[in-house]
């Protein structure tokens, strides 16, 4: 194995400015005035694919952006690993908290600042060059196959129907994906959850037109102030979520479990002082790390209406509207409850306002056993590099694909991710640490040599 | 006064010409793009006024946007009328939904369309064509003193400090300001009173940046979740406004004036179905023209936060913002009330969040007494016109300057609104009727001679 880490620390260089590269591509899934760039980034990640070495790449067309793909099967005798992974990211709004362009990477403090830098073109990109090592150290001990796909930030509509009909394509004994986080570089971690997300988006439409609030204010319903109430109706003074049923499938994690969480190094000082808040906010009775890991939560992502520019306007809007979403876990359906949410929407609204809810895209939690094969692999290969057992832990995120990728393939599910909860995902200023970049790729030939050997 | 009826008549498309350029400037006070625009349209209304023969024209500069004025003194034994408008104009978005360009006026089926034709370009245009009507005919019953400012849309932040500077310069025996509405050509009325006004900005911060929504979200506070629930507490199940000592110095309307305000002929089923909504909206125990006459009212003007384009993003926003303004009725204080929203919603907040809470603009509340010279002149000349006595009303609407011009100059106003409430004042598709433009200025000389006559 001293062959892998001599290829891997005379590459460093080149593997970083390829990351680099396909950092500057804008490939962001939920604009559609990015969908060249979309196009662009799947075949740069095709030919990134191509020039390790890597057989049968295409770029599959799908009704939204494209899946990429390709394989190295080396000995049809030997265990195969799917690596999933994402090229599209979150949109980069709002531009102006960024230190940098979004798009234009800069290395500082020994880190990589970038819309996508963790989420998710570094941490699959990690797997791009871990294969590379083993293949060009003659050392593949597993069969690859990888799909990285363009909608996974937009709840991947198109993955489910490419998948369904590639169950040969596909076929594999495990799945493996980068794209969570660890708790820090000390204390390693293997993400064993990721929630399920419902998201609505809600317009409250109230006249037929603008009004002038004076003139008619008081009389006529103002569609922000409805919108303001039924929000507000989603919490009681405990945060606890009163939309009837909401709670119904949740299984409750056993005291066991809590204890065992409780265990996980948390400074809840240090989370305040790094968030910049006074006090932390919550469903009554859980701890931080329950809240985000297993409750089911219901957040604001977006709200607008009347008029937001500088100065006053006395007016009195036709129209508010809202980007709501469910984070839900084990054995909650997001079917059921994005029905709930739009429903619950529609119907506590007041006659005097019409609403329309819709969906926006949605995900099914997962779960991974602590007993399966891909679990004790990533938790060897990770003792292996970072000299400490990692911890399991349920993380907060979602990646919309999971639940049916396991219904359909009939194989398990691994997270191994290398990023950390502070990498500003979704946010201004994305990073991510070189050092963990490069700890990713020294770590998972070891997932690959485990598996091949349990 | 066959002589104004036969000069109007002459000079009829001159007028609607004159009018249309005037409305071609985008005053807009409130963004700060349009400063050379401001001067350019103070410029122009000067310019008409030195065009119709008035003296001392002038612009005064101010801190903000300038004042025009201009007099005509025909001899000081006579009464003397100040006339007050505004040019400056309300911003014109949602400019989507326009039908055509705010600023590129269209005539189509007997209406003027364009920011500003009804308020207040067009309303104030009529006195200085129906002044020309009197000077060029020489019939000019009274001194006549034009003080038409640029910043009435955003609180008149700096016409106090001007009329406080000018008391000689604007002394006169009355007001007349046409800046309301008529209950319609068949029903001609005067607005008695106008609404107070207190307008703020409330600004909610979470965490210091944008998150991750599934791996902070239920455990970080929410600014919008915050905003939502304080906006929401603002008034109850009946619609009643629930900040403590909101209503304290409300003087409740007596039964007589109820009774008479039940008179106005008022159509609920036509009302509802030019706003186009299933059911109004309003405080339990109020009538439509209660709620927007005799009881003040907190409207949401704006509310933004988040992510609000286009698709979905999973963000825990920073930061949530609004503005909200008050309806105030007389007897109550614009100061005191400003004072108590900014106390309301800084207090309110957890402790899980930061709220920023400034005042935007205010003004007091006025009325006109029934018995003044000014009302009972308006009443003469609108009945003459008319073939019918107006109604005295109570609007909605707030002209903040009114009770310090009554204040600092000791004098009364009277309102002789054209427009109707259906304008869409401050609203898309802003429009003012040709037949009430020029039946301004046919009723405009009469008022003088009246009140010279009184």
């Amino acid at each position: 194995m001293q062959a892998w880490k001599e290829y891997q620390e005379k590459n460093k260089d080149r593997f970083l400015n390829e990351l680099l590269e396909l950092l500057r591509i804008p490939s962001v899934s939920a604009r559609s005035e990015h969908k060249t760039d979309m196009q662009r980034c799947a075949a740069a990640v095709e030919q990134s694919l191509k020039d390790i070495g890597m057989d049968n790449t295409a770029v599959y067309s799908t009704e939204g952006h494209p899946v990429v793909y390709g394989e190295k099967i080396t000995d049809p005798s030997r265990p195969t690993v799917l690596i999933y992974g994402h090229y599209d990211v979150q949109p980069p709004d709002p531009l102006e908290l960024w230190h940098s362009g979004p798009f234009e990477p800069v290395i500082k403090d020994g880190k990589i600042f970038a819309r996508g830098s963790a989420d998710d073109k570094g941490q699959f990109y990690m797997h791009v060059k871990a294969v590379e090592t083993m293949i060009r150290t003659n050392s593949l001990p597993t069969n690859i196959k990888f799909i990285i796909e363009g909608e996974e930030e937009i709840g991947s509509p198109n993955l489910g129907k490419f998948v369904s009909s590639h169950h040969d394509l596909l076929k594999a004994d495990v799945i493996l994906i980068s794209d969570t986080a660890m708790l820090s570089m000390d204390t390693p971690s293997i993400d064993i959850g990721v929630r399920g997300l419902s998201y609505i988006e809600v317009e409250v439409t109230g006249a037929n037109r603008d009004l002038h609030s004076g003139i008619y204010g008081g009389a006529v319903a103002n569609p922000i102030t409805i919108l303001t109430h039924m929000i507000a109706s989603c919490h009681d003074e405990n945060n606890h979520i009163t939309i009837p049923g909401f709670y119904d499938d949740v299984v409750e994690a056993t005291p066991e479990e809590r204890k065992l969480m409780a265990k996980a190094p948390f400074d809840e000082e240090d989370y305040k002082k790094d968030l910049g808040v006074k006090e932390l906010w919550g469903e009554k009775g859980y701890t931080t790390n329950e809240r985000t890991g297993i409750r089911p939560t219901i957040e604001l992502n977006g709200i607008w209406g009347g008029y937001t520019a500088e100065g006053a306007k006395t007016v009195l809007p036709s129209k508010a509207s809202a980007k709501i979403s469910a984070r839900l876990v084990p054995n909650q359906s997001a079917t059921k409850i994005t029905a709930m949410l739009l429903n619950y929407f529609k119907t506590i609204a007041p006659a005097s306002v019409t609403v329309k809810a819709e969906e926006h895209h949605g995900g099914e939690p997962y779960m991974t056993p602590l007993d399966s094969k891909g679990y004790k692999a990533a938790e060897k290969a990770i003792e292996k590099v970072f000299g400490k057992k990692p911890i399991p832990v349920r993380g907060g995120g979602s990646i919309p694909i999971c639940s049916l990728f396991e219904k359909e393939l009939g194989i398990k599910i691994v997270f191994m991710g290398f990023g950390l909860d502070s990498d500003n995902l979704h946010s201004p200023n994305e990073k991510f640490d070189l050092v963990n970049f490069y700890k990713g790729i020294e770590t998972i030939p070891y997932f690959h040599k485990f598996f091949a050997e349990l």
